[in-house]
């Protein structure tokens, strides 16, 4: 399964985990909604800074 | 390998592969730069409308 793990971007520390095996991703009207492989949704204010799929790796900000 | 697709979105027409075996999305300041798994790269004006990554999909609209 090629899910990725959504991870937000914070200046100055580590990136933190805030969704696991995410398989979709949609922007919504006020930010980003993820859903994980098993239908479990996120919904953040936040904007795609960086994808690395063959690291399985989302990266947010806060927008 | 869970690299994917990306495909550019068009109203009212079928989505057209832009880039096979995408690893890398950056934002770029101009649009996104996209790098697949060889280090083959590619920008575009454009935005991220869906991430589907169990089918390999990135579908890109031009901003």
């Amino acid at each position: 399964m090629c899910e990725a793990n959504a991870y937000l971007r914070k200046q100055g520390e580590e990136d933190e985990l805030f969704l696991e095996m995410v398989d979709h991703v949609l922007p919504h009207e006020d930010g980003l909604m993820l859903e994980d492989i098993f239908g479990k949704r996120k919904m953040i204010k936040a904007k795609i800074v960086e994808l690395a799929l063959v690291d399985h790796k989302i990266i947010l900000e806060r927008a």
